[in-house]
């Protein structure tokens, strides 16, 4: 799948649980794009890494982490910054990622659950 | 990749957001295969119609909002059950779906991002 950037709308970072109101067929097949993002185990602890982290994180750190090569690592970041998760500057020889919690708070508003209302 | 109900303890409904604390191997791979459940256009749609309903919601009434078949339908419902998301009974002819809400909130408050500092 070929694809720029997501054209989703995490406007405020808000959007409507999906247990007040069930998505359309649109709205399915955009959200489900998304979560492909994080369906991949390098890609989701990438997320949580970048996420994670005081600062920004260089490449060249990223890559020890995991037992595949950089090329994979660099293909799964693609996908993380594609899906909007993520986003890179490049400085010299190396790229450094940040997180871009709009579209986290988008996902997990998603599927965020009302508390429970007493008595 | 075949296999039983995930052994992901939603306890309380609680983790560790990855905005707070980077995943080992072992948990982004049991993550990852949660976030894979929904990362379908039509089982995404599927877990809204599930989530948002007032009530359990009968097989019947499920496979007419999608132009697949009856046994797609039906594959999609057994991937959402093996990763938590929704529990089933068979009563009669037709078997009832309702939503697991610990899952959900598992997820949820993996992605969260912690709401701004004012100052």
């Amino acid at each position: 799948m070929s694809k720029q950037q997501l054209s989703l709308e995490p406007v405020g970072g808000c959007c409507v649980p999906i247990m007040d109101a069930a998505l359309d067929g649109a709205a399915a097949a955009e959200g489900a794009s998304v979560f492909k993002a994080l369906a991949d185990p390098i890609r989701l602890r990438l997320m949580s890494i970048i996420a994670s982290a005081a600062d920004e994180v260089c490449v060249c750190d990223l890559t020890p982490q995991f037992d595949v090569s950089g090329p994979t690592i660099s293909h799964h970041l693609k996908v993380l910054r594609e899906a909007g998760l993520v986003d890179c500057e490049r400085r010299g020889t190396w790229v450094y990622y940040w997180p871009l919690p709009e579209r986290l708070t988008w996902m997990s508003t998603l599927l965020s659950v009302p508390a429970p209302t007493a008595g």
